[in-house]
């Protein structure tokens, strides 16, 4: 067991190399070179310039300017320093509420430590029941851990009192923080200037129709039923192969590129490259030629995929966007029922155009819940045997594996250094590789759930990822073995002996979460502002790619808050430090240090690095408020386990009313406030109609909803928007859907004094 | 252990007693006298009269036709031959979907059993398990069940391979009775003649305002927010102190009725009565001047009272009916959310006026939700720990405790037959008295959360009466002991056993449920069909309080399916019927006799008796769907716990698959169907609407709809209608509502072609 002494060096380790990275940082970002992989976000907004121009050729590389340097640290100050309109203004809501989540913890984790700090660890300190066991090691940390109090003592009072403390202030603050939310949530899409999505329903699974076109079909359905307030619709092409075809042909003129700039720096050797799979088998022939007549088969292919889906009926998914005259008449629609059959024509808000997942459009009411169930099912075989493939490869990947393999290699692995360092590293190798590929593994499954927008997916992924850390990661550490073990143990245990064998266990697991915090947490952070990865791919680009500025601003790669994995990790800390505030208060800081330094890199990085592939307004608030009372809940069990094997008799059944509670808190904040997340109301919606239609009488909305949900594909500059759609659009199959606008023009007035009153 | 001749032999008793009860009900029915006990349905309707004026003296009473004796079950076929859609008109969907209940039950036992004879019987039967045991003492049931299967053997492929078949024909049949009801309930209120709670919506937490009364408040947001669809408003007077008050009254006019006959008879002595506690105590007055004067004075505080209602602002609460021009502007605001506060403006499909239970209207939020949230730890309570309080007064209802609170009655308490007799009632008394209590219990519960319709309620105390019989009864006749000790013992062990503990007792306990089914089914069903209570109730009121035809008609109770009860209980034999079916099937007949028994008795009742309080359109269903498949689920689960503890190896795998299905299949059919009973289509809205449109153009739907939601103690013929509301109609408050209607018509042509396509 580790000793305090351990845990102050091995946090001083974990300080230093934080510097370092925060040292090299600070020298990289000076750089002008590397001025776009720290800086893109400002280039993307067209404030920043490239720094080539003005400046002298080493100082065009290399910043000269040693007074910079020293104040290496004076990012920090620069990142607080912008206020919070500012930031949703520059960012968006889902970056400053995402990193408001931080800021959440540092609310409830710095009054729960400061409480610990006073109550519990004099209580725990002068407990003197591991002192009385001469021969029994224990280290100075268990010593302020509840381990010290003696099984039936009247101390455990205080850790009671101080869980509903805990529980209590943490509960407050969550509620503070979800109003909040909700609150800039609706600020936010009221400020919002004119967008198509607030006109537009996604309405998907359109049944067939004998007689109709999926585009005939939805417009009768919507004239009829919506007659006040249908305006048009955009049907959805299956572009994904036109989509495919697209992206493989952007791969080909990449390479094409570097093979012609190869050339151009080098003239007296011909590029050459191989026909096989990745440029790695096959004859060799001029990579110049082979690349230009392979852009030019698919250009060719591309054009006839295109005039195919423009053109066969087939190619039109049964889904269609479906705009509305006002605000009001898409949330209604968005919100009701169509028809008695509630699995055709699902109608709900459609997301941005740059938020929705085309491929999801089209998958029929039965296929769905069929693929959830099979998602559902292969996520808990791979949560619980994920080790068996693992241990499967990690058995191949042996030393004896790879010499069955590779002969070749055989002289230099028997080398005894080597060898043991390939057995140390090996085992580990398959697990590194599987834990990074969890993520996308999480985002295919999602994926094939079938949800239709980016941020959806983003949100399910999360789920998923967080109830794999919990059992693999949280689980997994406390009680030995694998999450398959655990699920035996557990199937073969009492619902109250689960609790009691966590709860033992988790003030031993003290010093190794203060570890991980350090490890994962802490250098993770420092990683993070770094952006190896992305420097490096950018110095890549930048060498060999980048002809002119536009290439240039096509190599950064300003990446995004990677809402699936980070968030559940983050879950993973706020869960450390409710479980262990009234167990091991003295893990308590380190869980502070990463929240305020995670703030503090986060909000640099959404101000000067991120670029947001969607705006969801802080959809995913329900989701990170659910989790937490998970954690929560799970805290209050844990404690419950924990104390009812100490002998502490009646105390114990005062903890049983807290999960209860916090059970009706939740179901108290989902009432009050979920709804703010999903729904549109109609009275925000009629107020901003009312002052669109003061400020803004002449607006041809049909015009501006006209292209704003076309298929990415079909949105690139050189090609020209698929006749078809405009066709439809001036074909109103049923006269009467026009001069409506009028009836509506004469309630406006009365509305505007409605408002108000 | 029963044998098989003991089950023969209760059997017999209890058809016998079965066939007395039937015999008596055929004999009374025939008797004129009893004619508004057995048929107050067709009173109700008008199409029978009293059949005192075309008879002789004798015949009036007494049926001396003894030719229709000899038929005394024709009632029977009587019942079967009403065909469904004139079923539905003559009782209502409501009845009609709750009898197919019980056909669903045969459709689901009635091949089950033919498949469970033929297969599991010769495969139970020839086990030749018990017969190896010679000391073991076995009956012919136990070798027809499970139990004589050796461990380890083949043969459980068998019960596997059913419990398969079992439950893909219980999914079959439950998904069609689904999707039939579903399109009952779509048509029955498609064919529905205009009603008001179509058009309106019932509109609660409607928030303070200090400049506005409640009535100008509402009429201002719903112009503002739904300005071409809102018509007109109906507040909500707390009236319940006015209702008791009526309801007093009645119960002292009875009491004048009374003596007033009592004293016509017999004009001799005059009636005199005691002023205190229901004439038990106090001084004696004469009783016709005592209840003349106490009904003057009843009569003034009551006008008194609907003064004060009707003036005073106080005594409007914050909710009101709604309504508005179109069915669609209703339904689109009944399935909308009004602002961003999802807690306030809170709207939903308005209850027919006879379902509004009018004193929940004006419940906030916040105590809405602690109310629920103390419901349900209330309900935990009396599901677990119910035999507290009866123990408690079981120990003071003892022979020592009757003697010492009445010392009187001990020489003849002492006598020994008595004192035995005394012992062996006294501790069932206190049981019996709560089990005939728990449904008046469990309704208030229900009354306290706060639900705002009779069908609501009705609904909600059948969920907890499930629950409470799931535990206490099923639960509690397996695994011996209170359901306080089960819980007990339930929460130390783990999630594996419990589904073998009582899986392995499940074949044990087979006698006793058919004993059950016998004496709790079929009896409760013949004693239903002889409604001994009302026909003791109306002879009672018939003898001393009917004077004119009027009172006849009101002294009859005609009573209605007591859905909160009798559901749960079918629900019971459900679960029975899918738990044994696998494990002992010579239960299954049993089953399928009471289905049928019922189905006949409950048809015959509902033709001939019933007179329902309302009409919620099946709403009930997705709860019967729900509960079959926690029956199923149950079922499942403990075929696998007992077959896991035979050794069966890897079957016990096989079987895990069917939960999992179940569930899956539970939230397919959710999604299916559920929005059916819930939400109203806007399809359908405009489709009805456009009808009406077309047939009845001039119709005045403010003057249609300007009486429908009043408190019903305000709608007594004798009463004005309160002032305040028709003024408030006229009082038009934002003068653009009205000639909206215009602008509406001129679609109508394209929607009755639209519809068509």
């Amino acid at each position: 067991m580790a000793t305090l002494q351990d845990i102050v060096y091995s946090a001083s380790i974990n300080l230093l190399s934080a510097i370092f990275f925060l040292l090299a940082f600070a020298i990289l970002r000076l750089q002008p070179i590397n001025d776009r992989v720290y800086f893109p976000k400002w280039y993307l907004k067209g404030i920043r310039a490239s720094p080539t121009h003005s400046r002298a050729s080493v100082s065009r590389f290399v910043n000269m300017d040693f007074r910079t340097y020293i104040r290496f640290l004076n990012w920090m100050p620069a990142a607080w320093r912008m206020p919070e309109l500012e930031l949703i203004d520059h960012a968006g809501l889902d970056s400053v509420v995402y990193i408001r989540i931080y800021l959440m913890g540092l609310k409830i984790f710095v009054p729960i430590t400061i409480l610990a700090f006073a109550v519990l660890v004099p209580v725990n300190w002068t407990g003197g029941t591991l002192e009385r066991f001469k021969d029994l090691t224990f280290s100075d940390i268990d010593k302020l851990s509840i381990s010290n109090i003696p099984p039936g003592s009247q101390r455990f009072c205080a850790h009671v009192l101080m869980s509903y403390v805990f529980t209590f202030w943490t509960l407050y603050v969550i509620y503070k923080e979800y109003k909040t939310t909700a609150v800039m949530r609706l600020q936010f899409l009221a400020s919002e200037s004119r967008r198509p999505d607030q006109f537009t329903v996604l309405v998907r699974n359109v049944p067939p129709d004998p007689d109709e076109s999926v585009a005939e079909h939805v417009e009768h359905f919507f004239c009829v039923n919506h007659p006040d307030h249908y305006l048009s619709h955009q049907v959805v092409y299956n572009a994904n192969n036109l989509a495919n075809l697209v992206e493989r042909k952007k791969t080909l003129l990449n390479w094409l590129t570097y093979h012609q700039n190869k050339y151009e720096r080098n003239p007296s050797s011909k590029p050459t490259t191989k026909t096989g799979f990745c440029g790695l088998w096959g004859t060799r022939v001029d990579a110049i030629d082979y690349y230009t007549t392979e852009i030019e088969k698919l250009t060719e292919e591309e054009d006839k995929e295109r005039e195919r889906v423009i053109n066969d009926p087939n190619a039109v998914v049964p889904a269609a966007f479906v705009s509305f005259r006002t605000r009001w008449g898409a949330a209604i629609c968005a919100q009701t029922q169509q028809t008695s059959n509630p699995t055709i024509w699902l109608t709900e808000r459609a997301p941005e155009p740059r938020d929705v997942y085309w491929d999801n459009l089209a998958i029929p009411y039965v296929e769905l819940t069929i693929r959830r169930l099979l998602v559902a099912v292969a996520l808990f075989f791979l949560i619980f045997f994920f080790m068996i493939p693992i241990a499967f490869v990690q058995s191949l990947a042996s030393i004896e594996g790879i010499e069955k393999v590779f002969p070749f290699l055989k002289p230099i692995i028997e080398m005894k250094s080597i060898k043991s360092l390939v057995q140390g590293i090996l085992p580990g190798i398959a697990l590194k590789i599987f834990l990074v590929l969890l993520p996308i593994i999480l985002m295919i499954m999602s994926k094939i759930e079938g949800f239709t927008s980016l941020s959806s997916l983003d949100r399910r992924s999360a789920v998923k990822y967080h109830l794999f850390l919990l059992v693999n990661v949280f689980v997994g550490s406390i009680v030995t073995g694998t999450a398959m073990d655990q699920l035996k143990t557990f199937l073969s245990q009492s619902a109250t002996e689960i609790p009691k064998i966590i709860g033992v266990s988790i003030p031993l697991k003290a010093t190794f979460f203060i570890t991980y915090i350090m490890v994962d947490g802490w250098a993770a952070i420092a990683a993070e502002i770094l952006r190896l990865v992305p420097l490096i791919m950018f110095h890549l680009k930048n060498t060999f790619l980048v002809k002119t500025d536009q290439d240039r601003e096509q190599a950064m790669d300003p990446g995004c808050l990677d809402f699936a994995t980070s968030e559940p990790r983050v879950q993973f800390y706020f869960l450390l430090g409710l479980v262990y505030a009234a167990v091991t208060p003295l893990l308590l800081p380190f869980i502070i240090v990463f929240f305020a330094f995670s703030y503090t890199v986060f909000r640099h990085q959404i101000i000067n690095v991120y670029n947001q592939k969607y705006e969801s307004g802080a959809a995913f608030w329900p989701d990170v408020h659910m989790r937490l009372i998970i954690g929560l809940l799970i805290a209050q069990l844990l404690l419950l386990g924990l104390i009812s094997t100490r002998e502490a008799g009646k105390l114990t059944l005062l903890l049983v009313a807290l999960p209860v509670l916090t059970i009706w808190f939740h179901v108290f904040c989902k009432g009050r406030f979920e709804s703010a997340f999903v729904k549109f109301p109609l009275q925000d919606a009629m107020v901003r109609d009312t002052l669109e239609r003061a400020t803004d009488p002449h607006l041809n909305l049909k015009l501006y909803l006209q292209d704003a949900y076309v298929h990415p594909v079909f949105k690139d500059g050189a090609v020209e928007r698929p006749e078809i759609l405009s066709e439809e659009e001036d074909n109103s199959l049923v006269p009467t859907t026009r001069n409506s606008q009028k009836s509506h023009s004469k309630y406006s007035s009365d509305v505007s004094s409605g408002v108000g009153s």
